[in-house]
């Protein structure tokens, strides 16, 4: 990781990590669904779709500050998300950012209210940026589409229910596209929405951030995927090869090792391309370059 | 229940049964999140929440196409937050309107999903609503706030985190004001925001219809302990006699039964003088009055 992306991320996750700090009210912090929330939300997340969201704000000259609490409610969608995942009756996991997971630090129920604590949270934050400064409205349709049944909800739908059962390459790229593309897209997405507010549409600056946003989330999950197999379990602090004694349909599962690992260097030509496009049309893509090639050569 | 509320009632109910019936996109009918979301949206509900809704709005002279996706958006939450109450880890109900469980007829995996996506599709469509119509972004903020850590989901803890416990009287009443009354009270007030941002703030009327909607909801959360020691299983739909087996605190099993129809009647007294006092000042509160009436005297 170079000094310069390093320096990039931690600006954003030092933001990204006192805005955090702050999403219940200080009179609820003894509220055991609040303590249950704020355990998973700070449990040492890399923050990574606040931080696109704010690189892609940065590049667009939009306003961090506008961009505030559509990344913290990002966050906590995120983190919901997977709370209910690790739950028995989904995943059943007990390990998760080489911590226990909420619902075994928290008891079953607590974790599930917490889960609905921080989506709900999520939306009064982003329905008050909203009623402070209507140019965010579009961003906050943007925002709910991709967290619910036509994005990240409905990807863990396809998900539990092709468990166990061969899935074609077409479902798996939308349960993927769904499952972990959706809130990277949206990530990338929202500031263009309050650019394009404030500014005006502009139909080639939407496509070229789209497909960057599309690649980044699939090259994310296909890496992912990869790191079940190839990574140590205390690197990356949560369980492997788990996906094949689970029955999970992923890119390693359905096309193997090799052939995955071929599929990530071409979607990332692909995101690396995009960004040429932004750059020749005049944008400073230098941090998403940066954090793209980190993504691609993460190992946790 | 007269003919004239049954024909309010029948007006109202129709209206949000054919909304409820186009929440999810028809191309994902087939999914199992979805099927599970409908089960439960579908189950024969009093749809209490967006009749009362409605009902203001009418009073208010507010259109009801204007408070229909918050009135779907209502119904919805309720729903879920019935879903999850209903897992084996929270209440472990098997029975909620007569028909089994969402859990016990899609499985807990799905349940779980379906709360979720029920949750994110009312923000969905709250967020278009206001997209749509900058003048509902209070009353969007209203609803947020009413279903989350500060109303229903933070009754929903102190609920939980109370059974076994002896509460004071005061705490029995922050669970109950949020468990059940933060719903009504935002069913009653998101009109009233929608009518000020079109009209202009008016505290009095606002002070008006607050005291009748905690009202209203304090005396349905009465009434539905005193229906939980008082009913019969058959016509209620549920269990009966969970409270005191599950060491809840109601106000019954807080103040046993003939003082808690002391409070209830009192309550409602109260809820009369204020649709009184709004119909002083020229509201029509004919609907609103003989709703109550049914409200008081309900047996399922």
């Amino acid at each position: 990781m170079s000094e310069k992306i390093s320096f990039f991320m931690k600006k954003y996750q030092d933001r990204i990590e006192s805005l955090l700090l702050t999403v219940f009210p200080p009179e609820l912090s003894e509220d055991p669904t609040v303590k249950a929330s704020m355990y998973s939300l700070l449990a040492g997340g890399k923050r990574i779709r606040p931080v696109l969201m704010y690189m892609v704000a940065e590049m667009l000259c939009v306003e961090l500050s506008v961009v505030d609490d559509f990344a913290a409610a990002m966050e906590m969608v995120h983190t919901y998300s997977l709370i209910h995942d690790d739950l028995p009756c989904m995943d059943n996991d007990t390990l998760r950012r080489g911590k226990p997971t909420c619902h075994v630090a928290h008891g079953e129920a607590f974790a599930l209210l917490a889960g609905d604590a921080l989506l709900n949270r999520a939306f009064e934050r982003v329905l008050l940026a909203v009623n402070n400064n209507p140019h965010t409205a579009r961003a906050a349709v943007c925002f709910s589409e991709n967290t619910g049944i036509c994005g990240m909800i409905g990807g863990q739908s396809i998900d539990l229910a092709s468990e166990g059962k061969k899935i074609d390459t077409g479902r798996l790229c939308e349960l993927h596209e769904k499952k972990t593309g959706a809130l990277i897209n949206a990530s990338c997405l929202i500031p263009y929405y309050i650019y394009a507010a404030e500014k005006g549409e502009d139909k080639e600056l939407y496509d070229l951030i789209h497909r960057f946003s599309a690649g980044t989330g699939l090259g994310f999950q296909i890496n992912d995927d990869l790191l079940d197999v190839q990574a140590d379990a205390s690197v990356l602090g949560k369980s492997t090869g788990k996906d094949e004694r689970d029955q999970k349909s992923t890119f390693v599962t359905v096309f193997g090792e090799k052939s995955a690992q071929q599929m990530l260097d071409d979607t990332y030509s692909d995101v690396f391309e995009s960004l040429d496009e932004l750059a020749e049309r005049g944008w400073d893509v230098s941090e998403l370059r940066e954090f793209s090639e980190l993504l691609l050569n993460r190992v946790q």
